[in-house]
């Protein structure tokens, strides 16, 4: 019931947007800024009592999710193995649940779901759990939820009652949150220093500004969404952990616009995708750095005739320029660690412009349900 | 110049067939057996002088690779930890050595290229043993290579030259000297009794064999093909061991035919994918068990309206028919954890049969190299 009241309540403020995505991207700052609210400092507390002995004991991190939500814990991999050193697996829920694998109880397992509900990720947790693993946390969406009460700690995003279909605000808080567990982690460790972990937790203070500075690129974006409109098809390319915000890219555009627009790690471009590409199939870049995308422009030359072209997300220090062929967005700030929670963005409203440009339902787009509580 | 040699002779021998590919599809049953002709039983030294001293040491794998190479460590990570019981991470290469990543030094690290020359995986090789890695083990198809060279252990598979630039051959070779691989460690680790790695072995040496009775499968994979070649999208899915297979499968259809093919694990399709299917969009499922079938046939009901179609590739003990909007074909024989072996022959046919009849140019595709010896 009471999900219900807030549901109401939030549809009675949609004015002035269109659609709950376009009023939930736009939210982020806010969504962001209420989700660390209350830290005060980075202390492993902040996951739930008697999470500094779990920490102290862990030799990994497990992590299990489904879709979007396996992006963020795909993101995290990167920072919790570059920052904290301790190895990661992430594995997606319904893929661990079925099969024979090597139980750690020293690994602790982490699930993330908006709304704590997700029912592979809740089997795979309770899989975990039968195979003698104690160390569990959640993060999710809601604090009374299934998962938050059956895991040993956990951390509920203050995003707000999510309506669209497609996650956007859910996803920028679950990396917020993962981002507080690298530092809590990364204290436990002493990886960092403490003027280093607070100097990370300040500049992860000034992300809600950096993301309202993102969203006024909407105007290029725009342009961009004009021409993917007339697109069937897309390839999205990351790497590192831009890799992941190159999968959630494509995903927004998947669902919402039901463009068929699908992620690769940028290396792998040469070892099969590059067949595909041609006029009517874009390849979106991600964050690439000078190098990379020198690499790219070369393996992009043998297709011009064919027409290939490239959308490229750059970041703020990059000297990548507009070109024949290449249309380049840059970004306000460079972010370094947190480059992935503005980076994501541009995408989300490049999914959004494109499916207004094609007339789909946004909110509800096509055979698709907001939490996936059946297997 | 050996190379240009084999490569020439090879080239003289194309007959009967229209295509390399074609050729070294049906060459499998002969590459398998070849592979296998000096293993009389399983000891480590089949992967070279000094291998059980290093099988003891090691306590994860790190498997590294790209492309179809990738997807063969994917299967194996399936089987060395249900058999062999050692925890398995696999990595991209290019996404590896790009990474700040936590070494571990007991990890024996695989690298798996058909060429053995592979840039980003030999570069991937070099920035492990940088970390500190000696374990070291290539698996590729080329005794002179330089991966051969710079590991510590080698496999050498027997496929013999391999002209068409979609792999086909090699990678059923690299699955069956990774099954080696699982049966040695397993022998080390004692998580399998003798008699039980000799009935295993044996099971694989009827491999051959039993790739044989797949091929006969082709006019069934012919009348699917006839539907595909009319297509410009499909998604292909699988679980467990069967979704690298399901990769496979997706890019052999992009690498050759051009159709924009995307493999999904199994679990995922209802958050996201489901979005984009319609009569347009064909769904290939390969080697579900009847539990999961009734579950994807349930997501499909709710697109059979709009005409979403199941191409189901069924083991031989499942209980599948065919119904509307579900084509089954079925598998001549069940192979337990040898399955994926069997499973990814009539995708390579798909894939070869569906750009025949698209026209396109199948030992050459557009825009890729044989082997990427280049960043």
């Amino acid at each position: 019931p009471v999900h219900t009241v807030q549901a109401f309540a939030a549809a009675a403020e949609l004015e002035p947007y269109q659609h709950y995505m376009q009023k939930e991207i736009f939210e982020q700052p806010r969504a962001l800024a209420d989700t660390l609210t209350d830290v005060v400092s980075i202390t492993p507390e902040l996951f739930g009592d008697g999470a500094w002995r779990h920490f102290k004991d862990v030799d990994s991190l497990l992590i299990l999710a489904c879709g979007t939500s396996y992006y963020s814990g795909l993101v995290a991999k990167y920072w919790i193995e570059a920052i904290a050193r301790i190895p990661v697996q992430v594995e997606i829920a319904s893929e661990y649940r079925y099969r024979d694998s090597v139980p750690n109880p020293r690994a602790l397992v982490v699930v993330i779901s908006q709304s704590g509900e997700t029912a592979d990720t809740l089997a795979a947790l309770r899989h975990a759990k039968a195979l003698g693993h104690s160390h569990t946390l959640a993060i999710c969406n809601v604090g009374s939820s299934t998962m938050a009460r059956e895991t040993a700690l956990a951390y509920i995003t203050r995003a707000g009652v999510e309506i669209g279909v497609a996650s956007t605000k859910a996803f920028t808080t679950q990396l917020a949150s993962l981002y507080l567990l690298t530092l809590a982690l990364a204290q436990t460790r002493e990886t960092l220093d403490d003027a280093a972990i607070a100097a990370r937790l300040q500049q992860l203070r000034h992300i809600p500004a950096a993301v309202q500075a993102v969203l006024a690129l909407e105007p290029q974006i725009i342009s961009w969404a004009q021409s993917f409109t007339r697109m069937e098809n897309a390839l999205f390319l990351g790497r590192g952990m831009h890799y992941p915000i190159a999968l959630e890219g494509a995903l927004k555009l998947k669902e919402i616009s039901y463009i068929h627009a699908e992620a690769y790690p940028a290396g792998e471009l040469k070892h099969g995708p590059l067949a595909l590409v041609t006029s009517a199939m874009p390849v979106v870049v991600v964050a690439p750095n000078d190098a990379l995308l020198e690499k790219l422009k070369s393996n992009m030359q043998e297709v011009r005739a064919r027409g290939g072209v490239l959308y490229v997300l750059a970041d703020a220090h990059t000297r990548i320029e507009n070109s024949e062929g290449t249309h380049v967005i840059r970004m306000p700030e460079h972010y370094g660690d947190l480059s992935p929670l503005l980076h994501v963005v541009p995408l989300q409203l490049l999914a959004y412009h494109t499916a207004l440009g094609k007339g789909t339902d946004v909110d509800k787009p096509r055979n698709l349900a907001k939490s996936v509580t059946v297997e």
